[in-house]
């Protein structure tokens, strides 16, 4: 029986290391699709996420059985727990990446934002894409140096993601970028920003596996 | 034992029951934070949130107890895992209306957005109120009609959030709005749209609760 479990938590944990790769590709190619205006590339981010989101069912199907059936306690109930928390940011990367690869695909054979902007975006999808690939490598080897990197890479994000903010709004001013633009590139911003967070929350999740300390206390 | 189990059980409802309240009470605030550029309100969405991200901790600290202690089964264990997922979209619903409360701090004494933008985004924050209402009625009572409500009341917040991003991207080609208020139009848009998302997250999930059908599953 205990050998079972420990091949079930195995699986799982191969499951979520398989996903993160699946996301981490997801960001690679929305990334280029949205550089480089590519419409197939976008499209291809977009009906793979349907993937993403039934390996993540799968996994927390698995999970739930796991409790169900083993009743796992100590660090084995942490890592179920954290499998299902690092899942469902798993998932919502993907649907981030899928929105950037959407943004893509709606301005094609245009490109997202104005045209000074498609520099600093391309630079914010290389640092998701470098933070998604830690988050790969933590998850399948859960060396602890990744845990503080994954942390501190979220600050070049974050003041990248403010530069944008400040740029798009010191435009409006000048009167030089339609809104349409304006608008993808501040959606294009967030959703930057928004799968960099997820990608530190993983790492604090890892954090709390080996450490059992909960990330959502308010020291955290 | 198993009489201590249920009113731990019991003491969860109630947390997220409690939860769903300031969830309800933050996006009001906020709300009219941003109808009336009323800063004090505003700050104090914003410094509540912390409460709301402490009574989470404290309710996802007594599942995982729960797990440990219990080893729930069958429904219990569904419930609990529900219990994790809605905390956390609960608290995440909080963020968003804090999102809009620093939305209109940011600008009092003026307001958020272009003036013709105004009604819609009052109608939208309505919306999302009358979501989180039923959210805190269905988490106190369960009662069925609830979920269909909910997840049906989705579509209206879909077609505003669509006429607002048709209507900003419009205004740039007559180039009326200065391009700070089209980025936090497009912001603003984008927080009610995902707060009614989490609701119908939540509703989702106690239909799982209900049925013991996953809610990720790709019929979904």
């Amino acid at each position: 029986m205990r050998e079972v479990f420990q091949q079930d938590l195995a699986e799982v944990q191969t499951g979520l290391v398989g996903l993160s790769q699946q996301v981490l590709d997801a960001m690679r190619n929305a990334t280029a699709a949205m550089a480089h205006s590519d419409i197939s590339l976008a499209e291809q981010v977009i009906s793979d996420d349907i993937r993403i989101d039934e390996e993540t069912a799968r996994i927390d199907d698995l999970t739930v059985e796991i409790l169900l059936l083993q009743a796992p306690v100590a660090r084995d109930l942490r890592f179920i727990i954290s499998t299902m928390r690092i899942g469902a940011s798993l998932e919502r990367m993907g649907d981030l990446a899928s929105h950037v690869a959407q943004l893509a695909r709606l301005r094609f054979p245009e490109f997202v934002g104005p045209e000074d902007l498609r520099a600093s975006f391309l630079r914010a999808g290389e640092l998701c894409i470098a933070q998604a690939e830690k988050v790969h490598r933590l998850l399948d080897t859960e060396e602890e140096a990744l845990i503080d990197d994954i942390i501190d890479s979220d600050d070049e994000i974050d003041n990248l993601h403010k530069e944008v903010l400040d740029s798009l709004t010191a435009h409006g001013d000048q009167g030089e970028a339609p809104s349409l633009q304006i608008v993808d590139a501040t959606l294009a911003n967030r959703y930057f920003e928004r799968f960099s967070d997820h990608c530190v929350s993983i790492a604090r999740r890892m954090r709390y596996l080996q450490s059992g300390v909960a990330p959502e206390s308010p020291s955290a």
